[in-house]
């Protein structure tokens, strides 16, 4: 499965269709996309920390559901229209303050429905700090 | 189930610990906290918005899991360390810009794992705009 | 959302269609279809019984499963095609050995994905013993 | 993460504590257990089945809530009281009627709770089948 738009080509044509995203400052940046993967680095600033110093249960939702939508875009091209019909996310360890690493992987692409896998981590802590599996829906060209 | 909190102390707790909640303005506010039950709504501004006018998937999983903890908080008591440990969503219908509700109900009440049924509605739109399940462990005393 | 089919209906159709779901004895009944509804009873046997006479996880998964097909056919129509792409559940109490009841309720009702609610009782038992939710696809027509 | 037991043994505390999986014949083998990660073959027979020579998506569950519980035993010893709180699947490609391989991973090895990926192939097919996550609750000791 080879990627059909590269990380640059992705993030403007999120810059485009998602500006809300940056609305935290470039919070997010797509490390790379390569064959059926995908990899988005986030640093978190103050509004997505709790105290502790850990990262939001949210933000790391927001981080995997936008690392599943890079991975599909840049298999399918810019098909601004996929949506998200199903995350499962389960919280395995509290993460640092640090940056995050998600990186998804396609699991099924489908002419409708594409499944895709998330594991994120936390920069300088061992094991995942939690792993997602999303599906998008793909409407019918 | 009787709760043992009030919806403004838990929004008074949610002050303390978790201030972040309202750095986009006070978009949530807890309509009641009733047996086994709480309900939250929510009023999306500009940032929680997508293209076409729709409330954002993220915005809608950190609803859920705020929602989550509002009952919990409010059958438990100010427990301020339950996490989150897994969550899970089906998004139904897509939402307009308005407000939104989110009814939780306590499933299951653990001595360390509670779960929660989450359904979110928009307002003035028939059906629910999404659903989730929601696992939180609590900490032995 | 009113139902096509009748309970007798929709067994009658899962007796040609997946006469497997027979082979240890008749353990699911259709108890009843309603709007959006439906309620399948299953009689556990030695078969799905664990150590201290608890009915097992995999027959808690496969009477969700199934009571998600029942309710999607009473209101679609003898599609025997809808397959499942997601399926969710938590465990929530130790089943006795006794009847369970399965209430699954539709909360999408699209073109192409169908989503399910289903709450999980044994009788005589306070509260649920599992909860599921299920995404059903249906294919063009 | 080094496991504790051994394929064989693993396989021996089965027989013992879950003959019922044997019921239809030795349809599970253990292929290996090695670090973290554990490899279940499964051999449908007849009652597995569905219409067009599929194997039935419950299979595929008891499938992958078997071998997280391998993997979980290989890695924890033989604590038997191990319980699956939380099971999320995706079905991805419909299977054929060949042997099965699920593989499963520890993602996170708590001291409550234990969750664990696991992917599953048919033989002589590409890609996955399906793809499940499970959670498993340790009691304290």
């Amino acid at each position: 499965m080879q990627p059909v738009m590269t990380g640059d080509e992705v993030m403007s044509l999120l810059d485009n269709v998602f500006p809300q995203i940056h609305e935290d400052g470039r919070v997010y940046q797509i490390a790379s996309i390569s064959s059926g993967e995908a990899v988005v680095r986030f640093t978190a600033n103050q509004r997505h920390l709790r105290p502790g110093g850990t990262v939001s249960g949210p933000s790391m939702m927001a981080l995997a559901d936008l690392a599943a939508y890079v991975v599909i875009l840049g298999h399918i091209g810019p098909q601004a229209l996929a949506v998200t019909t199903n995350l499962n996310i389960n919280f395995l360890n509290k993460p640092g303050p640090g940056a995050m690493l998600a990186t998804c992987r396609i699991l099924k692409m489908g002419k409708r429905l594409i499944v895709v896998d998330c594991a994120i981590e936390s920069k300088g802590q061992d094991g995942l700090v939690a792993h997602a599996t999303a599906t998008y829906s793909v409407p019918p060209k």
